[in-house]
């Protein structure tokens, strides 16, 4: 799979590393998989830097390893700016200093997981619900640093079969939602309510909002385009493509880690 | 004023109509020429139409008199959809019927003010706080009439230095805010946070978030690339810029209501 990712349409990435973490003979876990290239991603963390903390099973692991390091001495310094309140609680318990966008507008690196990765190294992000504060936080740093195991590759947006999340407002959600189902309706989309699996209400972000999983059966072609005409709907907060937004991707598969610089 | 107006860039505008309604000699106030306004607009609507309902001092004068042909019998299966929750309370207590996009996602006509018009029609609305559903319910009418005061006419969007409103997410709103006003930085922007005055804390819209007031020294030029650009800012919901929303304009003047078609 990674090779077949090095084949891709991502000519200017370069595969720097790639050291085989385990013989073939065996398998290991995706969760395994995902504390490799989290490790991997705090390599890339330094004394002094304020960074960006991701949220989802992958970035959790990345914070735990810098909690580890700062509790260690190996790393000093360090300023989190979480990018959801499940990230705040956990880099909290771990003793990592935390504060926020508006005291620290400029990040050093952030570090965390994606749902998609496209060729171009474009992603996926929010099926764990946080895409807003993620896209604030890591659309303002130096280095974005993105670690996902080697599942997350696509050749397409939405080529997982998984969804597409959009943030919108709650007032008239069937509304918003009907309209953008109908603004793809030619990639065959399919827009549906995030429903909470604790109570089978609408699932509500951090900021109040709802989110609406938009499926797609095709490539929808020029993402730019279609991020713009999803924000022009009046009633869409944000959406969960991160485009141009990766500056380093880590990809553990069995065959080992590789890194790629956008 | 509205003679000025005829000769700006408007090309395709056409006055279909000015029928001095008081001598030069009386002075109207403004509350009036608004009421004006808004009862030339309620001849636009006819019985058994779907209606989007205005917010602000003007749009109430039009809800006011809806209400009233209701009960004159004059006027018959009308179903309102209120752009705010003030609008609701006041459609409820006149006796007008009242629904939702969700139910209603087309609409025949929307009657509401606008705080600017520029010479294309394009228009600055939010100052009242409800430019979301607004914008919302005012997209997908087949006809939107605007009412204003002549005062409101403007060579270009913030001409009137009075400020073009921005929702935002509440999370790290002095982040958003800089990026704003740096996004404008040309046009000489001044980004501030709404206060509201009852109570001095940070207003906050029917829909949980804040409204960022753009103030600009100058025309910030093209409006779509504009508004596309303050919608790629993560941190950002809606922008009070309606471009090419307006199909009817009414100005009232000293010197009678001008109709405009764009």
């Amino acid at each position: 799979m990674a090779t077949a990712y090095l084949g891709s349409k991502k000519a200017n990435a370069a595969a720097l590393m790639s050291s085989p973490s385990s013989s073939p003979q065996r398998i290991l876990s995706q969760d395994e998989l995902k504390k490799i290239a989290a490790y991997k991603a705090v390599e890339f963390v330094e004394s002094g830097m304020v960074l960006g903390l991701g949220t989802g099973s992958t970035a959790k692991h990345a914070i735990d390893r810098i909690g580890e390091l700062l509790q260690q001495g190996k790393l000093a310094n360090i300023v989190g700016i979480p990018t959801s309140t499940i990230t705040h609680e956990q880099a909290l318990s771990l003793g990592i200093p935390l504060s926020d966008l508006d005291n620290h507008p400029v990040l050093d690196l952030a570090i965390d997981g994606a749902d998609e990765v496209d060729p171009d190294m474009n992603l996926v992000k929010g099926r764990g619900g946080s895409l807003l504060r993620e896209k604030m936080i890591e659309g303002c740093c130096k280095k974005f640093v993105v670690i996902v195991d080697e599942s997350k590759l696509v050749d397409y947006v939405g080529g997982s079969g998984l969804a597409m999340p959009v943030e919108i407002v709650p007032f008239c959600w069937k509304f918003t939602a009907h309209k953008l189902q109908s603004l793809f309706a030619e990639a065959g989309c399919d827009a549906k309510l995030r429903i909470s699996p604790q109570n089978g209400k609408p699932y509500v972000t951090d900021n109040g909002n709802f989110i609406i999983d938009l499926y797609f059966k095709k490539d929808i072609g020029d993402l730019k385009a279609a991020g713009d005409a999803i924000l022009r709907l009046a009633g869409v907060v944000e959406h969960g493509m991160f485009i141009d937004m990766a500056t380093t991707l880590i990809v553990a598969g069995e065959l080992g880690v590789t890194v790629w610089i956008g």
